[in-house]
């Protein structure tokens, strides 16, 4: 995988986020631009976090009962346009087939930038008595979502996500499931990430075409810009209504299912590289990462280069045997140097350095990517201290940005104050704020920043709206967003 | 998974295959018919499957070296015109995006349907030097392929699948990639769906647009049809004349990289269906059932119920703790016969009734789908017995199935005797062939049989063309395909 890695001072961190993303990203070969407007190639150091990902998710929607399907790409224009905030919503992002096997349709095909319609109508078919319930399913596929100015990761016409779509007999059944898939987006990022994310409810212009009520985790990138990271609805009876998915209850009425959809994005995997990054490349939390520790030989003479090598994958083995993802980069095509660069700028968490002393001593020299400290440790100690390295970048790489996060959420009493904040430092604002649109768009027309969420943790409390000084029961979280 | 199961007599396999396996396949929910002309639902309960195949050709494809990575689903047209054989090849079949965002595309977007061409574009921009070669990446994904007469699984507009594209620096080092990835698919076959199959090379003719050599595993369905079973191509220099993928040798002259693609899809779970089902159903070879052993108590009355799902609870996890796929049936909405019949409907191995006989023996009566013999174990024999079921199942759906491919594997020496087992039993027919394109024509416009293959095993011999009479040097298969 790092074979296409290329030599070149690497734009700085510091300096300019943006260009230093966009830089790192191609560098790291991470992902690349693709040939197809508005679209990426993830290449394989890239497509092995999402794998992680996958993994994760997996793992958590299994406990929970939720099975992996697959429904189609396309969906018929009549099938999208049965739920009218829904179409309203997406219209203006669909791509749509018009020419297939040669001749025109007659009916055009949307290509799926979300799955509701497709799914819902199946549900439908599937769905007769309460003992076909709960339905849980998920599926890991691309969607399409039309945009005219792209970002990496960030902002793709195309991108990789898991959707999951259950129905429930109770709302209150369909809500618990809502609150359990938004915590399983915050422990992503969170446990795997190292990000701090703070989950709310979207307000209702913020919300998803369709959903009773969306909830959302939220993210503060270094520029103090918020970033999604993830959404979970409340879809109410909205679709099952459009879509007549009903069922024979316990009494024996006909009664609409309530349902749920949440889904969770590569656009997540963005945030994780601007999270954490520095002015020598990316820095990988352990967890995620899918080399934690890579092996340098540094060759001194050709005699000693077969033992060193012997040595080299000696550690490699009792580091994979603890299941450790290990590297050993024994090429011999690149200098040690060009090596040491590579890896910072892939954002390995630890590099091991093994020269001839290290040999003859049985040690290695072992340096931690986060903080570049190095330190030399006995060959019999190496697993113990290498785990606890790997747990302490962990941890430091979370208390770091949830420093950043707590120091960048900023309290805002009047009106001058959020516009200040916004034009300087900007960050999180909490703020109280009367929930009327007109309000919300004033303040994002002023300012740029709308509310990311409501604090799932927000108290009751009486105070006037920061921007039209109407009462106002909560404190709202808002920011400039991604 | 089994929420959605519908309790309605079952056509029977050995009346009419065609009518048994699209029913079979909706009682079983494996897969439903989408809202989309052409396109499938894949359910939870066949999707389990395709992970499955997931999981062995990703522990397959990791000990070449192979990483996955994703692509883009678009590919504007004019990149797919580059070469010239394979825009040819798929021009008739694609599916044509020509409004994005609400706006015409100067460039209208085909929906992939392979890759080669969005891949190999960004190849020429990573390859420079021998030390970029091999280029090893795989991806699953989804593409599309215009059908007018689809089939569950055999054949939908709509595919999932694997495709794995690499690059070398000699074309020997390919050819090893494509015989390595021909047996990797034999062994999914084997060793997994319990299904012989042919190696062997196509026919010019039958070969993908723009390789140079086209490799397959073809296998034989009960009806006598075959099935191509997932190719290999060796793709020589054609793609990388066509898209400048040229790199310095280690002899410092600049080349072009020789190149494989190979793919694996969902068409495969079709013919899993066809060959080992029965008139009760689908029977599903262990090694690939997401189910492996399903547990049914035998209720009896109240107060038993309790004890005895607490003693199916125990067998439960000490056969999940041998790693053995289990499910315990305890849904009391059901009646014990209706479970049975979803169950062998759903093909499930091997069938555990509990009733209050066996608690009080502590011992289990396990049931085989294959055969449909029940044999009563005890507790602490248990585990050993069902991994030696298990097995046999296993190895006996294969020994039925070789038996079936050899039965039906005939030599024609003319073309009356061709023609005669193409109109009465069908299967494979080895005969010679002149190798003219013409002649394989003129034998598919009277019989609906083309070539199948060139097994790898055909030895060299002399002999007449089966149809022209002409002199021939191989033995090729022939067969009716789906």
């Amino acid at each position: 995988m790092n074979k296409q890695f290329e030599k070149k001072e690497l734009k700085k961190k510091s300096e300019n986020l943006s260009d230093w993303y966009t830089d790192v990203i191609l560098k790291a070969t991470i992902a690349d631009y693709a040939p197809v407007k508005g679209c990426m190639v993830i290449r394989p150091y890239g497509y092995a976090l999402w794998e992680s990902v996958q993994e994760a998710l997996n793992r958590m929607m299994r406990t929970a009962g939720i099975e992996n399907a697959y429904f189609p790409l396309f969906i018929p224009m009549s099938l999208l346009e049965k739920e009218k905030e829904h179409v309203a919503g997406f219209s203006p992002e669909l791509a749509v087939v018009t020419i297939g096997g040669g001749e025109k349709l007659k009916d055009p095909l949307v290509v799926r930038p979300t799955s509701e319609t497709v799914m819902y109508d199946m549900y439908a078919k599937w769905v007769h008595s309460w003992r076909d319930l709960p339905v849980l399913i998920n599926q890991w596929n691309n969607v399409v979502r039309w945009e005219k100015r792209t970002y990496l990761f960030l902002r793709t016409t195309e991108f990789l996500w898991q959707e999951g779509h259950t129905a429930h007999e109770t709302e209150k059944e369909a809500m618990e499931m809502v609150m359990q898939a938004l915590d399983w987006y915050r422990q992503v990022y969170e446990d795997y990430f190292a990000m701090p994310v703070v989950m709310g409810r979207k307000s209702e212009s913020e919300k998803f075409a369709g959903a009773k009520t969306t909830f959302s985790v939220e993210a503060l990138m270094p520029d103090g810009k918020a970033l999604q990271g993830g959404t979970s609805h409340n879809l109410g009876q909205n679709f099952s209504k459009s879509f007549e998915i009903s069922f024979q209850s316990r009494e024996g009425t006909s009664e609409f299912v309530w349902q749920t959809s949440f889904g969770f994005s590569t656009r997540s995997l963005g945030g994780l590289f601007l999270t954490h990054g520095d002015d020598s490349g990316l820095v990988l939390p352990p967890k995620i990462a899918s080399i934690q520790a890579v092996i340098i030989p540094i060759f001194k003479n050709e005699q000693d280069n077969e033992q060193l090598i012997a040595y080299c994958g000696e550690v490699r083995d009792a580091l994979v045997g603890q299941g450790i993802r290990t590297r050993l980069d024994d090429r011999d095509s690149q200098s040690v140097g060009r090596k040491f660069n590579e890896w910072e700028v892939k954002g390995v968490p630890v590099r091991l350095e093994i020269g001839r002393k290290e040999m003859e001593d049985r040690s290695v020299t072992m340096a931690r990517r986060d903080t570049g400290e190095k330190i030399v440790v006995e060959r019999k100690e190496m697993l113990p201290r290498i785990e606890k390295v790997l747990e302490d970048i962990q941890t430091s790489l979370f208390a770091k940005a949830r420093k950043h996060l707590i120091d960048n959420t900023r309290d805002a009493t009047s009106f001058g104050e959020f516009e200040e904040i916004m034009k300087t430092t900007r960050g999180f604002i909490r703020a109280f704020w009367c929930e009327e649109d007109s309000c919300e768009a004033a303040i994002k027309e002023a300012t740029k920043a709308a509310t990311r969420c409501l604090p799932l943790d927000a108290e009751n409390e009486t105070g006037a709206c920061v921007h039209c000084g109407k009462s106002a029961t909560h404190r709202w979280l808002f920011g400039q967003s991604y």
